[in-house]
Order: structure tokens, then C-alpha cells, then sequence
């Protein structure tokens, strides 16, 4: 479609009109971010030449995507992630530590006020699955341990569900736990499996207009903190899973993805506890970066 | 900030990513589409660093946007109009129609199943303001008269309110009729008067933040329908007015500025109705462009 001159410039106009109607916003940060919203917004409607019918269809969307957020239920969130604007956001935030384990994206479900579990406790608490135990330490980019850092680690059971989505009030497959005086940390999980990301709202109606599965690449969940150092928010792939090379949110990091070793049966565990058919290890050593 | 080459590359690479995870898209304009919200959404992030503490902000911006939005209050138009993305999209599908009524914004308030008036009724029904007799007529754009074309026309009161923002299940401000066999129309309805646009919701709060006004030029309303023409939804704007180079949702258009004349207490009026204190007239004639 070739535009006539005199539309182009109507088009452009409006763009520099509401531009430049935050020319009085206080906050510089906040004046730049609205222009760019703006400039950037009116540029994807005027490449694609947005039919009203369109515009409608993108509020409706919208709407349905506000309606159905509730306390447990973050469908801005997926659709960020589903776009991968969380994952961009990330990348963009954490090239400067370069030498620390890399993050990932966080996800809609964490809880605040996980159960604390001891060195090698279990944050299973009754999720389904194969055990698995997990271990490492927390270093800092010199490669000094880092007692005492908080690791928050969450995970979906091997129906694919986290403990928020089972409509009561359990919490499983959820803890935080802190590292030892030598910066290590130990504890029993469930092997990690795939899941899809909650696609009965528009943002699975989205991915299935698409042609684009829900399917995240099986993961364990992790926020490392510790005073002096920057917040370490990733998750541990599994290596060899089949969507590893299409997770659902963009958020496979090849950094991130480790080996979870198959323990068949009656393979002595490292604690001594008793586990009833097969299980799996996995290592995960982690580098925080400085920061606050 | 200057980007080390790798991490362009990588931010690159994730974008290329995204875009391709829609390949399989099965509508073409819907992968076009969803490709384009791609780009241009991480154009925007990666133009300006947005930082994470941001994004969470955008999050609970957008979910706030989603709450209070319902049957009667939809802030995703607002915020599209107050971003100009709601007239630029009028401004590219209506261009074809250089010779016709220019089309302006829709806005929030219309409702279906309005009240029918006959010619020279009044669409008041109680609503406080002015009164204003305003008729035109509707043609094609060959200049002939458009009978029977259906006329759906609603406004603000003097205080700023439109009837569903009263609270109650009143209905009024708003009316529908249908031309003469000449084309012709009249009613009375109120002098239009500036309002703000409902700027208690995070919309609002981001004008309050960005130093522009919630206020929208003073107007009325109309949505113009005829078989075999174009629908026409569009605004008459109060020539004068102080807002006309300012309206907070960029809607005002020259061709639609209209000569409102005062008319002092004691004028005859055209119909002989009694008014009680000065009143306006308007007239405002509309080309219907062709269509279905
Ligand atoms: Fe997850
Ligand atoms: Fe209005």
C-alpha cells in the first residue's frame, strides 16, 4: 500500500503530538519511557496498518487478560514472558555480570513465606514425582563461599502443576533454605519435568491461534540472596529434555541447563534416606555477583 | 551505554527467536501482526534499557488498568486514547474517504439500545446543561440527501458526567433518530462543555505523573449509520473551546471545530420550545462515504 504524502504527514503528526504532550512530565526517566512507549507504539500500528476491527480485538484481548489476573494468577506476566519481554528484560539487566551464574526469568509462581527447610530437608512436602537431590554451593565472582546466602527454590510437581494451582491451600514443592558455613547447600526435590504454562485464558488462546505450545522446558526454580550481592533469580534446565530448544517463555540459558543423573532403583542415596524406586542427582554451583 | 557486540548479538538473537516461535501462525495478518508486536515491543525495551524495577512497574500498571475495568468503565480505551494509539488508528482506516465526514474517536461511553427521539426531539432527558438545537443533514458524497440514515448522538452534562457514570441506571445525554426524507435532521440536546476523562484509575494517575490534563475538548458525540454507506463515528467540537488545541485524547480534527452561537435568554427559538435562559444552536452537515 503506498500512502499519500499528505496521510504520512497527518500520521506523523499525531506521533509528534502526543510526544509532545509529556514534554512537561517532571521525571526525566519517566518523560523518555512515555516517548518511546509512543514512538514505538504508533510505529507497530503504522507498519502494520491496524484495522479498527484489529484494535478491537487487541482490547478485548487486553481486557480478558486483566480480568482473569488475581492474586494467584499473573496473566501479564505470561504474556510478558510469552513475547519474551521478560527474558529480554533480564538479558538486558544482567549482561554486566558476566562472570556470574546467568539469570533466567521469574515466573509467576513464587510465593512469599515458603516453609524454611534444614541442610538436605525435602521441599516436596507432598508434591508428586521422582526424588531428586539436589546440591552445590554459593560463591562469590572471586570464588570465595558465601555463608549463609538464602536459596529460595520452587518447583511444579510431575502432573505439572505448582502447588498454587491446586485450589487449596497446600504448599508443596516450595522452601528456602540458607547455605552452610563452606557455602554449600543440599536438599531433596522432584526431577524436574515439563509443563505447560497456564493456557486456559487468552494468553493460551494466544499461543494456540499461533500454533505455539505452552510447553516450558523442565525446570527448578531458584532466588539466591545474600547481603552484599545481587539477587540471583535462574532456574536449572534439565539436559536432554524434549522442549529445551522451545521452551514456552524463551528462558533456556545453555549455562543453565545441567545434567540430572538417573539413579536406578536401589542405588544407595548420599544421606541414607530411603527412597522407594528410582531417583536422580543434579549439581548446581552458583556465582552471585556483587551488588547490594 | 555503549553494548558490547555479544550481548547486541544476543539480545538480537532472543528477538529473532521470539519472532520465528510464530512462524507456524496458520492466519497470515495474524503472524504479521504478532510478529510485528514483537519487534516493535522489544525495539522499545532495548531502546531504553528498560530496567527490571521497571518492567514490574509496567506489570502493576497494566494489571491496575485490568481491575478496574468492567461493564461500564474500560480503561484499556482510555489508555489507548490518552496514547493516541486509539485516533492514529482512526487516522489510517479512514483516509480513503478524503471527501467525507472526517471520523474522530469512539470513546467509552457509548451504549447500545439508546432511546429513539423523533425529529426535533431532545436526547437531554434530564442531563443539566445549556440547551442546544443543533441539525444538518446527511448525504453521499455526491451531494445527495441520505434518508432514513440513522443518527446515534450522546454527550457529557455541564458537570462533566455522562449518565453512566451517575451510579443509577438513568438514561441520559444520549438518543438515537433517523433523517427526513431530505436528509435532513434536528434535535436539542446541551451545550457542550469541557470533562475530564475518568482520571481516578491508573490512567488518570499517569497523567497526574506526566503533567498532562485529564481534560477533553468540549464535544458531541455522533455515530451515522446508512445501508450502503460507510459508518461514520465522529465528534462536532465547540469552536472557541479551551481545550480544542489540548484535548487529552487527541481527537479534535478542524474539518469537525463548529460554530456553537450563543443565543440569549428571550431568542425565539427555531421550534417554539420555551427555553428558560440562553440557549445555542449548531449545525453540523455530514458526507457519508460509501460503504457497506
Ligand atoms: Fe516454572
Ligand atoms: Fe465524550
Amino acid at each position: 500500500m503506498t500512502l499519500s504524502a499528505k496521510q504520512q504527514l497527518r500520521e506523523q503528526d499525531l506521533v509528534d503530538q502526543v510526544v509532545a504532550s509529556f514534554a512537561a512530565t517532571p521525571d526525566p526517566r519517566l518523560r523518555e519511557l512515555m516517548g518511546a512507549v509512543v514512538r514505538h507504539l504508533h510505529a507497530f500500528l503504522r507498519e502494520v496498518r491496524l484495522t479498527e476491527a484489529e484494535w478491537s480485538t487487541a482490547i478485548e484481548f487486553l481486557t480478558a487478560v486483566g480480568h482473569i489476573t488475581d492474586d494467584r494468577r499473573q496473566e501479564f506476566i505470561l504474556l510478558s514472558d510469552t513475547l519474551g519481554a521478560s527474558m529480554q528484560t533480564i538479558a538486558m539487566n544482567n549482561e554486566a555480570y558476566a562472570n556470574a551464574t546467568e539469570a533466567t526469568v521469574f515466573g509467576p509462581f513464587f510465593v512469599d513465606d515458603s516453609p524454611q527447610i534444614p541442610t538436605g530437608g525435602d521441599i516436596a512436602a507432598g508434591a508428586s514425582g521422582e526424588p531428586c537431590y539436589v546440591e552445590g554451593t554459593v560463591r562469590d565472582t572471586c570464588g570465595g563461599p558465601i555463608p549463609g546466602a538464602r536459596l529460595e527454590v520452587w518447583e511444579a510437581d510431575d502432573k505439572g502443576f505448582y502447588d498454587v494451582q491446586y485450589g487449596d491451600d497446600r504448599t508443596a514443592g516450595r522452601a528456602h533454605l540458607f547455605t552452610e558455613a563452606d557455602g554449600s547447600f543440599r536438599f531433596w526435590g522432584i526431577t524436574p519435568t515439563p509443563y505447560p504454562i497456564p493456557h486456559d485464558g487468552p494468553v493460551g488462546a494466544m499461543l494456540a491461534a499461533t500454533g505455539r505450545s505452552p510447553m516450558r522446558a523442565a525446570h527448578l526454580h531458584f532466588m539466591v540472596t545474600a547481603p552484599g550481592h545481587r539477587t540471583l533469580v535462574t532456574h536449572i534446565f534439565v539436559r536432554g529434555d524434549s522442549y529445551i530448544d522451545r521452551d514456552s517463555v524463551f528462558g533456556v540459558k545453555e549455562s543453565l541447563i545441567t545434567d540430572f543423573m538417573p539413579q536406578p532403583a536401589g542405588t544407595a542415596t548420599p544421606d541414607g534416606r530411603a527412597v522407594d524406586g528410582s531417583w536422580s542427582r543434579a549439581r548446581f554451583d552458583i556465582v552471585l555477583a556483587p551488588g547490594d
